[in-house]
């Protein structure tokens, strides 16, 4: 071996690459040993529950309805009543009462008949039609009776789940606690956006990482910009292990001078993976600090939404016991060749286009370091890790990013 | 015509039906003609603009890399300096300098040669590969340039379009204002949900109108539970019309003794359409008072939600101009026969059960008034105006609500 190839192994001992499915295996698995995905749960009011997701079956504590009521606007009549009234022998009857869609069926009624289908003669109305028991009633329990599951435990809570729980009498429901997770931006290039310097970069990866973790339901925070310096990014992240529930360091994963993340990851827990089969991705650090997941993001930007949709999207699914994100996916004919190499699963950023009934997928260029292609890209192509690319001309499947067809004319 | 039929006349004047496009229509173009969809734009921190639609292309105010920088850890070095090396005949340099990724080119270089590539040797490194000019630097603009369209008009921020515009120095831009809508509950019935008495019925619509709306990026107010009484009705819409841009009243559209909505918006504006062909959500009107869109909304929890996400959604698209929903469609085999009437659009809620590579489509039981049949769908089948049902074993299309395959293993 010589010294360039030894000193190349070391450099790389880290990033020796596990595929991404592997990848997911070792980091949920580990997590899965020390407890995380058993969520907490906390009882809220059921008006403020929109989006949560339930941690037991919500089991209705009364009726729905509670009481019988008018399902039309008309009269409530007593079905024996009405017997042998037909189009040719019309029936007039007195023991009626007016009734509205809604109301309560007065006691010793058991039938309604629509308003438009009867005619009034003073006190009396004349009905064409024999009525039948419970006839536009709604009974007591149609909807939902009393101990009756209203939703399954792992459901996201939607404004229809909202309204049901009111109608039931749940006015207050279990749910998963939302993981919380803090985002520790390193990097002495970094700074804020306001004041950018001449070889400064303003820190822009938290927004990317707060916008979805709180999407997909978990609590976000973000901490100040930490230099590339061992003690204090050794610090801040034993401060977050007792404040948060995952830690995500942005940046100092691959292996420049200044890159500490997997030091510090090695000296407070476990480095389980570093380096994956992805692209871009590549140098992401998935570890563990006690029962807590701690994940290394790369530093250009398309890379750390990658690893943001790729890592921490399953991981807070998995938490949640539920999908967090409607995957819209479409074919259509690649415009031109792609390249990838065996053994990564490869995203490429791609704008769809509409050719009358076909979908033309045109890859965009630029690396990981082009935020751009992400920008103005419709979807996302995966080029599986047993493919070395695809070819111009080959129908692929692309997970959209956006609706198409999105700018309406109005 | 004899009095019953005069009378019937009469009850269902406002309930001719128009067919849910033509309806579509008429309202669309209303709003349009006075205006409605002309959003009004404000400027703000794009840091808070998540979500939100810009009101005008965002261009950059500058280059993004603004400093050439290199691309991977390695050495800066002069290409010139480079030339002639090869595996078999290495070159030992002194004119370099040590860089990180995302750091600098300092002045007068012009490459970068990756830290696995290289040797070190005390004050020198060696190389086995010439560079070329620009070899691993992030060029100025290569991203973005100063000037380019970073997003365009009519277009959701997402994260990372966050993300570009802080890199481009683009630290406020234009979304469109958010529509504020308000939701007026009317019923003598109805009550809060903490103290539902005997014959009172829980007001609940009101949490699947705001959920929706402000999903959708709308602002969403609900105003206390008005009696069925003319006067105060027509007070709160007339109050409703000077503060919000629409207006919603829950219940009052079908034909009882107490639905006074088609009264009120006639008497304060213009009732456009008065009963749509769609099931359920016939009753629906809609209306206009001045420029600003009123909507009454059927009572019945399920009809309510069909006539939100079918008309107020649409609504909220062509003043947002772009979609505010993915649609995610799929095909499977209808389980049971369904019925509908001709030149009505159903929508029929069903569930979706995947066996194998195939999907089964059960309809639920329960009309407009069972909530749970939107509670536990898992999409809508839409029956169209043309077809007076699908047959059992037929291939329909299922717009879907959820991800199907919700529940994980973990």
């Amino acid at each position: 071996m010589t010294a360039k190839q030894k000193q190349t192994e070391e450099r790389t001992r880290y990033l020796d690459k596990v595929s991404f499915e592997e990848a997911k295996e070792i980091f949920f698995d580990a997590l899965s040993k020390e407890g995380f995905f058993v969520a907490d749960e906390e009882r809220i009011d059921v008006r403020k529950s929109l989006g949560r997701v339930t941690s037991r079956d919500v089991v209705a504590r009364r009726d729905f309805p509670h009481f019988p009521s008018s399902a039309m606007d008309g009269i409530a009549v007593k079905h024996e009543q009405t017997k042998g009234a037909r189009g040719d022998n019309p029936l007039r009857i007195r023991d009626f009462k007016y009734i509205d869609t809604g109301q309560r069926v007065p006691e010793g009624f058991d039938a309604v008949i629509m308003i438009e289908e009867i005619e009034v003669f003073g006190d009396e109305v004349e009905i064409y039609e024999s009525a039948v028991p419970g006839q536009n009633i709604r009974e007591v329990g149609e909807d939902f009776k009393k101990g009756e599951v209203i939703l399954k435990k792992n459901c996201v809570i939607t404004p229809e789940a909202v309204a049901a729980c009111l109608n039931c009498g749940n006015l207050e429901i279990y749910v998963k606690r939302p993981p919380s997770g803090v985002f520790i931006p390193t990097g002495s290039e970094l700074t804020s956006p306001e004041e950018v310097g001449e070889e400064e970069v303003p820190e822009s990866n938290s927004y990317i990482f707060k916008g979805y973790v709180r999407q997909w339901g978990g609590e976000a925070v973000v901490w100040p910009i930490v230099a590339d310096v061992y003690e204090p990014i050794k610090e801040a992240v034993e401060k977050a292990v007792e404040e948060f529930d995952f830690i995500v360091i942005s940046a100092g994963t691959s292996k420049g001078r200044e890159d500490f993340t997997a030091k510090v990851v090695e000296e407070l827990g476990r480095v389980l993976v570093h380096g994956v089969g992805i692209s871009p991705g590549k140098p992401v650090l998935l570890g563990i600090i006690g029962k807590k997941p701690i994940i290394g993001l790369p530093g250009y930007p398309v890379a750390a939404w990658v690893c943001i949709d790729q890592f921490i999207r399953p991981m807070l699914e998995r938490y949640f016991g539920c999908l967090l994100s409607k995957e819209l996916r479409i074919k259509g004919i690649l415009a031109r060749h792609i390249s990838s190499s065996l053994g990564v699963r490869e995203f490429v950023r791609v704008r769809v286009e509409k050719r009358g009934e076909k979908c033309i997928v045109h890859p965009l260029p630029g690396g990981s370091s082009k935020l751009s292609s992400l920008v103005r890209a419709d979807g996302i192509l995966e080029v599986p890790e047993e493919r070395e690319g695809f070819s111009k001309g080959e129908e692929v499947e692309v997970k959209l990013l956006e609706p198409i067809d999105q700018i309406l004319s109005g």
